[in-house]
């Protein structure tokens, strides 16, 4: 059974059991299971382990940076008795050394396990070198060459060892133009660079160029999918991460606070019908549900596109050129809509009056929808407030109630 | 400047300067850096060359399956005399053979170029054919192990070659439990295999085991980030894959068709009015836009969260359980907004049985939403239609009309 197949077992038995499967494992794949178990889970499983246990059989084969997320879920205290009992004391060091940077970081996001050789060695030496260094590195995908001070200065592969003879020199078969980042690079541009670059292994060095560690994609694999679903839940007025299987409070707490917000703007939105019903055709009031989902749908589409086209790095032009594109989709979209509703309400024998006025305040407030979720998450992205909060129901919210005031100002205006 | 930089600046100049730079460039980089055009430029830039050139300076040096993705985006007749002008047998061949999978499956996601053995080898033995092969394969991730006839019987590393002595038999230091998928396999179950077992090569495989092709985790990274996209897309009413930087016309075609189902939605919201408003208190149409808009709300929410839980597998149980679940979420958060809004109506001067009416109206409206958008997408998933289509306007139109007759039933029946 593959590691990640063992986890998925455990992570849905009950804890007692789940514990005593984790120690009936052999050492060898302990810490791996341990590894692709859920931070939800494992944290209750932790918990039922004594810190020395957790640092003998499950941190102490672990990999640095799998490790340091691990024990940075563990509450203070015994966060520093696992690491207090960690035997190996240069893993101990790279943990500590890892806990220090931001989780959102490259720092966060790296191993410090990786296989690094010396510019001036040949190609033999190197092979010595990789026997000690490979053998707690489960994959080597590239071979850093350093220089004396530790500086990154070329990559090579495992590839170009084998095919090389032992005399040839590193240096000989290296290349010298690599792609890096810096430790306190974010890591949506770290998944950024690994996409566009089509990278398996990213290195990380500091501010003076030297090697601290390694990205590999499968976590960055997991952070590129954490910001999609991140975003998804924004879009559908979810503020915290949840999942199916969480529990209803869970669940409730995650959905209310955008509930709330849409339950002020409803009750803005029946201030801004009593400012107008006293002297209102009242026929209007069928169409409020028809001008609020128009308004609402608009703006949902324009924000999306806006918050997309931030997140892949699309967007492009003056912030003028995207509103005023939007105001061209607006118009198309709005005449189109407007058209067919004016058609339909003839249909049904409502007067030309007043279904003209009924169109073209739909019309108008399509228009002010598109470009109004057009410009709302681009204001925010710039004030840096993340643009993806201003895509769900804050869009729908606003948009309701300035379009109930648009439509109910132009009705009145032209047919009283 | 690396290839993707390259492709870059390409894909922004006009195509005339485009196809210019593209010819400048040497041959070594030049079919990488055609790779990463996205499609859509790249489209464009094929029509303006020749297919002589394309298949001489551009596939020849291609992958197989970038080589495949790019002729299967020509037009037909263009594509056969690309491939004829492919002076490499070997390497149309191979092309032939990926452009007859379904672009969506393993297969077409899979390059031919791996490097293979065999298991009665010794490591020396695999050193020279390794020299052989290497040549045309930049990364070579992992060596696949097989039989005489072809079939796929283990995996080892470059890392486990370096490391043995020249006489080691490969089948002593290869692994047999291989993950692998048949060629058949959907891109999204691929994704989520590759991202499970954290893998950055996947052999594909046919129906006897015989080896076809490797998938690398460059083209899977681009697999999630689509379906997210897509699933994003839909959840915002947009019907097509567009971006910002597209045209008004494209933008308006790609957003009109939801706007459309909105506005009938409205059409129909029209009619409920009209079937209560004879009878009905007027003051009930000012609150209109809370009732829809918190329908619309819990709505979205409730099948976001099901399609999220479908699309990362974590959705379980029974779909009764999970209607139980929604209705208790929904009772929760319909009676915190209910009793919200009844302090607020009450502070606000309104008589407390029309406040208390109101209030029981949206609590059935949040309970019916909650319960709606959790089934919606259950069903479609279970009748085989992508979930992902009842997130949007369409749970939020249904919702509106559902919610505006629930309001006005409850309404009547309480205050008459």
């Amino acid at each position: 059974m593959h590691v990640a197949d063992i986890a998925e077992v455990i992570s849905n038995v009950p804890e007692e059991y789940a514990v005593a499967l984790i120690r009936l494992l052999s050492e060898d794949v302990r810490s791996d299971v341990v590894a692709e178990i859920g931070p939800e889970e494992r944290g209750k499983l932790l918990e039922l382990l004594p810190a020395v246990e957790i640092a003998e059989s499950v941190v102490n084969k672990m990999d640095s940076d799998d490790a340091a997320d691990l024990i940075a879920e563990l509450p203070l205290e015994k966060q520093s008795n696992v690491i207090k009992a960690i035997k190996n004391t240069e893993h101990a060091q790279d943990i500590l050394d890892l806990l220090t940077y931001d989780e959102d970081s490259a720092g966060g996001l790296m191993a410090k396990e990786l296989v690094k050789v010396k510019d001036h060695w040949n190609v033999s030496e190197c092979v010595v070198e990789l026997r000690k260094q490979a053998e707690e590195i489960e994959e080597v995908h590239t071979v850093y060459v350093v220089d004396e001070y530790e500086k990154l200065i070329g990559i090579t592969s495992l590839k170009k060892l084998i095919l090389s003879s032992p005399q040839t020199m590193i240096r000989d078969i290296s290349k010298t133009d690599i792609i890096s980042v810096k430790s306190d690079v974010d890591r949506k541009e770290v998944s950024r660079i690994m996409d566009k670059y089509d990278l398996v292994v990213l290195p990380v060095i500091n501010e003076i160029n030297q090697l601290l560690g390694r990205i590999t994609i499968d976590d960055v694999v997991d952070v590129i999918v954490e910001e999609a679903e991140k975003d998804y839940q924004m879009l559908s007025g979810i503020s915290e991460d949840v999942e199916s299987s969480d529990t209803v409070w869970q669940l409730t707490r995650a959905r209310f606070p955008w509930l709330l917000v849409g339950m002020i703007g409803g009750i803005l939105g029946a201030k801004v019908i009593g400012i107008f019903d006293q002297d209102a055709n009242p026929a209007l009031m069928a169409f409020i549900p028809l001008i609020v989902a128009m308004g609402g749908n608009v703006g949902i589409q324009s924000s999306a596109i806006v918050v997309q086209g931030i997140a892949n790095q699309t967007l492009s032009g003056s912030i003028a050129a995207k509103l005023m594109k939007e105001f061209g989709v607006g118009i198309v979209n709005g005449l189109l809509c407007g058209v067919i509703l004016l058609t339909v309400n003839l249909a049904m024998d409502l007067s030309l009056d007043f279904s003209l006025a009924i169109s073209i305040s739909l019309v108008c407030v399509i228009i002010f929808a598109a470009i109004f979720g057009t410009w709302i998450p681009l204001a925010f992205h710039k004030i840096k407030i993340d643009p993806a909060l201003a895509t769900g129901p804050f869009i729908t919210t606003a948009n309701d109630i300035f379009g109930l005031f648009i439509y109910f100002y132009i009705c009145k205006e032209l047919v009283g």
